[in-house]
Formats: structure tokens, C-alpha cells, sequence
């Protein structure tokens, strides 16, 4: 299998600018053969300004940036895409248009199928999994279905947040939230990424970037720390592990 | 219309027990009419653990709680109920629960109808409204719609949190969440409420009760505050404000 996935957790870190944190390994992803990139701005309600920021990064890291809103046909950019990026905002929106769009299984097979790279943020990372059933967000609208593009066989939770022990809050914690969805019945591992982490998955390897560490649930098991560097490619089985 | 509701934010207060915070609001609501409530676990896993929960606090208040698990048809448990609580969890859990046992309309019927009292707190009052758009919790399971019981004619955000001006988190505040809702066409008017709070609806007059303010969304609009005591009858009408 070809595929090639970025997978980053937020776009944009606390004191930075958009995308400033993984701008290093954005160019080592997309390297010197693709010089255009499609994006999916579909997240945000103001395409035209989402497109604009990111054509600005992009083009500093020596890429130019179609954006799919402008596109004739959004099918027909996708089949002819050299590199993909979709952003973040809120995953419901997101997935709702991808399906309304029809380009779930086009994304599916030039990811899988004709290698083109893939890189998301935040609920463009939540698309990229089996599921959305892992979001943070509101579901402000309705998608046809929680299954998303599915390029990995397991669930990202990204944004992933310790519990602040000075809260009164009394909302359920993440991790709390994540094992009521390991309640429910054969649901699949989740990878938790914290804001300053993202994955890269090339072919069957899947390896931990950036500088925080991610926190892995398993179903039926206890939560494991993992630090940059760290080696997932187990998670690429189609079996939990 | 007959219709009686106590919708509250929260079940547990930072610091105190399960809903100690809201029991003096909880007799005045069933009253002395009311001797057994029909409880409704749904929202969590473990349903008897979560009943057991129930039953001794509202035995504190007065009242007896049969659990609409143990009920051999959870339908002809509703029909005969002479007040109603559906407690907090996953929503999408319980709202899901409530289409596969055919709950839905019966809930409503009881309510809007025959003038059953209705309890609903934290997932139990999303639910209670036109629909769990603004729910804060993850989308563990997939209901047949996020459209719900309709008891009142707009949504509520419960556990309304405010930013937290020193945290470094990137994500969405729970106003841009609910601004993000409101970019969608024909969003009705969104309650936050906060932890604390909580509303109590007879017939055609609102109320917010509790000790936190409630801060509203009409889309289009800015937000705007209201104190314990403010007069929300306005929101009953189909119309938004």
C-alpha cells in the first residue's frame, strides 16, 4: 500500500502562527515532486478566507494551494490532486459536505489506491480515520453516517486534553469521554494527540511526530503514554492489538 | 398546553452530592401529587448502578423511583408514569436509546398532552429540547437524528462553560462552538446554561432558577446575560426572538 499520511492534531499551537508548529514537517511530507496541493476548507463556514490563509502558509513553504470550494467540480479535483490537505473547524460540517460532495471514496482511493499524500488537521485528522466518533466538536448538523474516509482502521482524538485538577467543572474529563465509547461494543483503538503531536503513517509504518506525547486507548485496556518517536505501526492492523 | 419541565444544567455540583444542588427546586416541582418517578439510566452504561444512584436520593426527597430498565415494556412503563427523569451521560447514547425503544414520541405525547412533570438533567434536558445540536458530549454511538423529544421549541447548551483566559488549549470555546451552529441556516435560539442553573417551564411561562446566570444565543445577534429569575416565556414561541 502507498499511502502517505500527515495526520496533525492542530493547526495552530499556543503562541504561534497557523500551521507554524509542523511547517518542518509539512515540507518533509510533501517534499520537492508535489508543487500543488488541494484544499478542503469545508470545516469553516468562510471558505473564501480559509482558503486565503491557507494559501498564504502554503505558498511560503514553496507549495501552491488550489482550494476545492473553487473548483468546477470537486470530484474532478480530487482525481486530479497531487497532494491533499484538509483543514480543521468542526468535524460534523466537514463530513457532512464531504459526503453531500460524494468525495468519501474518491479521497478513499487516490489515497489508497494512487498514493496521492494526505494531510489533515484537526477534523481533517478526524476524517482520515474509521470514524468521527471521536470528535471534540458539536454536531451542529447531521452527516448520512459517523464513518469518514477511513485511511487508518483506528479512531484520533485530536486536541487530546489532561484533566486540570484545578477545574469545578464537572463536564466529563477526555479520557472520560473516550472510555464511555470503549463502553460501547467492538469499537476500535483511539489515539490521543495532544495540541504539539501529529502522525505520519507511510505504507504500513506509523510513526509519533512533534513535541508532545499522545495517549493510546485500547478497549478493555489501560491508557498508554507515547512519546515523539514512538512506533504505531501496530495500530495499522486491521485487528486491535 | 399542560406542560410541566425542570431542566437542569448539571447533576452534580462542584463540591456537593448528586443534584443536592437543585433537590429544593425538585420538591417544589413533583410536589406532593407525585409519589413514584420513572427514571430513565439511558445515558450511561452501567443502569444499575446509575438507578441505584437515583433511587436513594429521590427516597431523600419523598418520592419512589422505578427504573425504566427493569420495566418488562419500557413504553407501557412511560404511558403510566406520572412524572418523568432522564438523567445526564452520553447523549447521543441516550437519545439513540430513546428511537430503539420507541420513547420518543411517547415522552412527548405524555408530556405535551397529559401534563406528566418532566425532570431532564444535563443529557436529560438536551434531549428534552428540539435538538442535540449543541450537546457538548462525543458522538459515541449514531442516533436516527439528532432531532429530539421537543418539549420546548429551541436548544440548550448545559455545562455552558466560559473561556478560560490563562489556558493554552487551541480548541473551540463553547461560544464559538454554539456561533458555529448558528452559521447554519434556521438555527433556533441556544440557552447556555450554566453549571448551577436551571430552567423550569409551566404551560407557557419560563424561568431560570439556580445560582448562575444563563447567557443566550439568538442567532444573528449578540449574546446576552440573564440572572436567576429572568423570565425566558419568550422562548416557547415557535418563532425565534
Amino acid at each position: 500500500m502507498n499511502r502517505r499520511l500527515l495526520l496533525v492534531s492542530n493547526s495552530t499551537l499556543h503562541g504561534g502562527g497557523y500551521l507554524d508548529h509542523c511547517q518542518q514537517q509539512i515540507k518533509d511530507f510533501f517534499g520537492e515532486d508535489v508543487k500543488r496541493i488541494l484544499f478542503i476548507p469545508y470545516a469553516l463556514h468562510d471558505r473564501d478566507a480559509y482558503a486565503k490563509t491557507a494559501k498564504q502558509k502554503f505558498k511560503s513553504l514553496g507549495y501552491e494551494v488550489d482550494s476545492i470550494h473553487e473548483a468546477a467540480s470537486p470530484v474532478d479535483a480530487v482525481r486530479k490532486a497531487q497532494g491533499i490537505f484538509i483543514g480543521g473547524g468542526n468535524t460534523f460540517r466537514l463530513l457532512k459536505t464531504l459526503y453531500d460532495q460524494n468525495l468519501v471514496l474518491e479521497i478513499r482511493k487516490r489515497v489508497l489506491e494512487d498514493g496521492v499524500p494526505y494531510m489533515g488537521s484537526s477534523a481533517g485528522t478526524n476524517v482520515a480515520t474509521i470514524s468521527i466518533n471521536t470528535t471534540n466538536d458539536m454536531p451542529i448538523v447531521y452527516p448520512p453516517s459517523l464513518k469518514s474516509i477511513g485511511l487508518v482502521p483506528f479512531n484520533i482524538n485530536p486536541h487530546y486534553l489532561d484533566p486540570d485538577g484545578n477545574s469545578k467543572h464537572m463536564g466529563e474529563t477526555r479520557e472520560q469521554r473516550i472510555l464511555q465509547f470503549h463502553e460501547e461494543p467492538d469499537t476500535p483503538c483511539v489515539l490521543g494527540l495532544r495540541e504539539g503531536s501529529m502522525l505520519v503513517v507511510e505504507g504500513s509504518k506509523a510513526t509519533l511526530l512533534g513535541t508532545t506525547n499522545a495517549r493510546l486507548f485500547v478497549r478493555g485496556k489501560p491508557a498508554t503514554e507515547h512519546e515523539p518517536g514512538a512506533d504505531f505501526s501496530f495500530l495499522l492492523n486491521d485487528s486491535s492489538p
